[in-house]
């Protein structure tokens, strides 16, 4: 059964929408997921020999990939062959979530102005369907909670913060003006018309984070956006889909993370650092403010530079500069 | 006739307002523009030598100039010999535009809340006078469309927008929390208060744009800011006066673009690129994330760093420190 | 008398709150303050060798140190000796103002909407109990003014503003969507929930101040943020707790200041560069953009680079790596 208590899902079944490719196998798509995630009613995606070892172990009933990198696929996984694997899934994601490759305002929207024993709502605050609110929690001015939002017990959410597609779990405390749960930046260029790659994921918040002012955090593209317990944002710093933040970190003003990191527990990282996409970055990392970070980092290392290099090379480079 | 439909005019002729100038010709002032767009009853300025060629050509009524520029100027354009040319532009534009230095708030917006068959808008969205929304076109909740603002058809505007002093072609996608078109950061440094300096250009989004959560696009100060068709931008981008960004551009999170600047089309930026005001980027250009670019780069490029150099000179650098 | 209008103090003496530390010197604390501002009611901390020299000359009552800096606090002055001073701080911060270290929404806010002579208050603006808003003033749309807050004459601010403990002087322009005086970020890191430290500063904004669109301004932790007169900032700068910018500067567009840091008079500062926490930079002082400035510097320099160096020193180090 899909999860997705987001998005609408309509029901396709692998042969109809891939009549082409004469495929052997048929059922419905119950869910589109990674490698690692599929089960057998799940379409995956394998589009780089990165994920070689995902895919050997992939349960995914059917699977987009290329001819080459078919051959690395699970036997009981159906292949479908494409020259383009990820415009392919956007294809089929759009056919499966027509409503998730553009942010429609929340139409199901209502000012909800009682306050109750266990919930305080302030001015002007506007809550969509089926959104869940805990026990103890505030909710600021000019609020908006979109759909099937949900917020647990004794968090304080700001005003003027919009939150959509996300859980935020317990003693969460989330500042003015955050953004969190909208689209992320994806699409297959096209020259007339880019194809907006759905994103049909969620953001989840764990217990105990704090997130400062103007915030943007988007949502997974296909996994979810995580941000782990006890770790602490501040102010305007963006968090691109799919990135997982860890439990215990601090992570100073302005800084950039793109899309699909995974950022280790206890890491901490300087103002205006930026860390690009798709890397590993251990436990107990330091990032050093105005980083670029642009290779996976091992636990317990101190960083720094543009690009980001061990702390002691940064000095080093630095010292011999000006002399 | 004037063609500004944001920002009032008044009536003021070039012999009253420069009357300490002694001027052989007299008009009415119909506009203020660059020295390439001026007719003969406008008033340019021409403050730097690198508009020389622009300066021989203009057909501009009068012109705002210093001594010694003022004999690269047309023959049939009056000069109009200052010693500080951007304050003394400054003070005419005040004078015919004394509402565009200051974003005042707008004073003619309403509640409206019926949604009709053509245009849908969420709750508590604000709309000034003279506002044009095409069919098909969403708002979302909380969002303020300034007065004379045209919006085309099949646009999706987010929540918590702010839009002023814009014309947003078709099926441009707008997320929540944008700023568009207010004054952009111009003004003469004077000891004990600034002079403002007023901006009356607007901002101009083509087609098939999409612009992530939390960016903020100033409009033009004489000229307008630009966004060309089918470019996307990513969240918390700053995009400064004048900026003009060509087509089927892909621009990452927490870019950042000083005034002026003119981007290519097919130009790809990585998250966090600063690009420095006045600079010419090509079409087809790459520049790295993290980079700042401050000269002009040919079409076809791939730059990083900081300062920006092309990607091989970037990678043999950091080749030789690490080693 | 205890002068913080935006936050209730308890009556607590010392005694009784630090009653394992046997005080011979017993009073209700009046407030806690630096080292410089403390007098003899008020408890005051010393943490770092830094403020030997503040130490030696406080007139605080009692102040929070480690037993190696005892020996350099003023005679008259009672010791509180802690293994950590400032979580100790932030304990006793937190018994003294219970609200300081949560922004709660301020749940005062009401609805405005009679236009009176003297202050323009546009559609849906809300505001807080005792909100004072000098002659002239105009505020813009779904715009929130907590509790307290002081706004001068002739001010006028955006639509989307949220301003709280914020003290706005005259003929300041604070654009659109600008959030002044929310909690900054600061806490002691605990492994299953840090210790939130209360911020029982203001912002203080003076005269002719103009703040562009989406830029986050701080309050102070124990002492005051501070915009000197006739500074400008462009968007999307974010300036962190207890930073204080001098008059007649200039700050380019998504500049960041991190804590504590002191910017001089004329000062400007390129788009994207950032201050680390606790510097000094001097009178007419220059920073590029993209600059990283992690060391004070002096009246009347110019620097860029990362970290930021004297301009020739950038330029001649760019030089030789391109040839």
């Amino acid at each position: 059964m899909s999860t997705n208590i987001f998005f609408k899902k309509k029901k396709i079944s692998t042969k109809i929408f891939f009549n082409k490719h004469k495929l052997h196998k048929n059922f419905f798509i119950n869910d589109i997921k990674t490698l690692t995630l599929s089960k057998k009613n799940d379409l995956s995606f394998f589009e780089s020999i990165k994920y070689k070892s995902d895919a050997i172990k992939t349960e995914a009933g059917a699977c987009l990939t290329t001819k080459k990198l078919s051959n690395f696929l699970s036997k009981t996984t159906q292949p479908i062959i494409v020259d383009n694997v990820l415009f392919e899934l956007a294809k089929i994601l759009k056919a499966l979530y027509p409503d998730a490759d553009i942010d429609y305002p929340d139409n199901t929207l209502k000012l909800i102005s009682k306050k109750n024993k266990s919930v305080t709502l302030n001015t002007n605050v506007l809550i969509g369907k089926n959104v869940k609110i805990g026990k103890g929690s505030i909710i600021g001015s000019n609020t908006i909670i979109e759909k099937n939002v949900q917020i647990g017990n004794k968090c304080v959410i700001g005003s003027n913060v919009i939150i959509k597609n996300s859980i935020i779990e317990n003693n969460v405390v989330i500042q003015d003006n955050c953004k969190i749960g909208q689209k992320g930046f994806g699409f297959i260029p096209l020259k007339n018309k880019n194809f907006k790659f759905p994103h049909i994921g969620k953001v989840v918040i764990e217990d105990n984070v704090e997130i400062a002012t103007g915030c943007t955090i988007d949502r997974g593209s296909i996994d979810d956006t995580v941000i782990g317990k006890n770790t602490y944002i501040d102010n305007q710093v963006h968090i691109a889909h799919n990135v997982r933040i860890g439990n215990n970190c601090m992570i100073a003003g302005q800084v950039g993370f793109a899309g699909s990191s995974r950022i280790g527990n206890y890491v901490s990282i300087g103002g205006q650092a930026g860390v690009s996409g798709h890397l590993k970055i251990g436990d107990n990392v330091k990032i050093g403010g105005g980083s670029g970070v642009v290779k996976d980092i091992e636990d317990n290392q101190i960083v720094m530079g543009y690009p980001a290099v061990p702390l002691k090379d940064f000095l080093k480079k630095n010292k011999d500069k000006n002399e």
